[in-house]
């Protein structure tokens, strides 16, 4: 790949774009750009605004914990990040799927289940929602994945599993480190065209919900669910960015 | 246990009371007794009617069943059926679950999922759902059921899990040779004071989706469900009893 200035990326054909982020082809068919959008949205897309900076804090992080997990021996989609707000990533077919792991009852959990919003949960709790907007992203257990086609075997369920798990306590003593627990965390999965499963997609404030270790201050996209102003929500980014990077932010 | 006359359990202690089903008292501390009351409850218990009749055909076709599956092996509360509408059962501390077993997208599953109700399943899919009507049952994977203290391990899910599928493979092999296909059912299970995990509650048409294997005729609480009127529904408990047993119901 030859040297390109940012503002060339505009000219790339989108070839897909979610709330969040746009997809831009490459030269390269294996590869592809994601731009992250300074969009924030919550509650399936009925909130919505725009933070000036967000999407190059968020690609940041999401570039600099896919190095990380790599190093680790995570297979990630990750090949580089580019100033201000892009990735380069693996051309990946995504798997329709929203991986959860929660060490600690926060969110939905803590509402659908009798357990105590901020207790430790005994083990890491690995849950699967479809992703289906028309359906509200329903729940899926193991056997719901093979027999919906989503994977084409429990072994296959079990891999992304372990991923999971693996990613998790890679995660967890990484920003253990930096003084914040890792609550809970989103990932996605997708294909290349061999057929090889990696983690896809992003790891940042809007994937992760992570809490000041001494304090609980909450460092992620939930001050924006809670309703805080959009300069709250812009610090508490920032705040990410400074303890996981260990650098101030430019924005 | 003595000769006792129907009208005697009447006195006996209640311990124990559902929408459907009374819990009895009896001398032996290890046993008590079910009574199957003709109350019939669908939507939450939203919607309830009377159907003289139901509770003796219910109280038959579970010990009808229950015997069946002790028969093959499956460790089950069943002691004995007493006329009319009784069972003698081992008394068990019930697990706050219902496993649900799919063999045919049917009910919520097909609401839930993007597949076509009436399609046999690339293989049984097991579910698990919290019994907790402030909480509306939410479904659980295995993950779940151990953090939430309900089993306390893994291979305990993983014992549930193999028992309800053995119970699919014997009870769908019984049905189909009566021209019955079994397109889901919902178990309960329960423990002894020894900790032993045994299969309990109920097997009947309120437990199970029956059809027809050539017709596609519902032979359960389905037609209930639909609003058929009362004698439409007696009838519908009844072919499922003659269909079953192999006898003209008394009722």
């Amino acid at each position: 790949m030859g040297v390109m200035l940012p503002q060339d990326f505009s000219k790339l054909e989108i070839i897909g774009e979610g709330k969040t982020k746009i997809v831009r082809r490459m030269d390269n068919p294996e590869l592809v750009l994601l731009e992250f959008k300074d969009a924030i949205t919550a509650l399936d897309g009925e909130k919505k605004d725009t933070i000036t900076g967000k999407g190059h804090i968020n690609a940041r992080i999401s570039g600099f914990l896919f190095e990380f997990l790599s190093k680790e021996g995570v297979p990630t989609h990750y090949v580089s990040f580019i100033e201000p707000k892009y990735m380069v990533v693996k051309r990946l077919k995504m798997l329709p799927v929203e991986v959860v792991c929660r060490n600690i009852a926060a969110g939905s959990f803590a509402k659908r289940y009798p357990v105590e919003a901020g207790s430790r949960l005994k083990h890491p709790v690995v849950e699967y929602y479809l992703k289906d907007d028309l359906r509200h992203d329903p729940m899926m257990n193991e056997d719901h994945m093979v027999v919906l086609g989503i994977l084409s075997s429990i072994e296959e369920v079990n891999e992304i599993k372990r991923l999971t798990l693996t990613v998790n306590k890679a995660l967890s003593k990484f920003l253990d480190d930096k003084g914040i627990t890792l609550v809970d965390f989103k990932l996605e999965f997708g294909r290349d065209r061999n057929g090889r499963i990696y983690v896809g997609d992003e790891i940042n404030g809007d994937s992760m919900r992570l809490w000041d270790k001494r304090t609980g201050r909450i460092l992620d996209k939930d001050v924006y669910r809670q309703g805080k102003n959009l300069s709250e929500v812009l610090e508490t980014y920032r705040e990410c960015y400074r303890r996981i990077i260990g650098e101030e932010p430019r924005v």
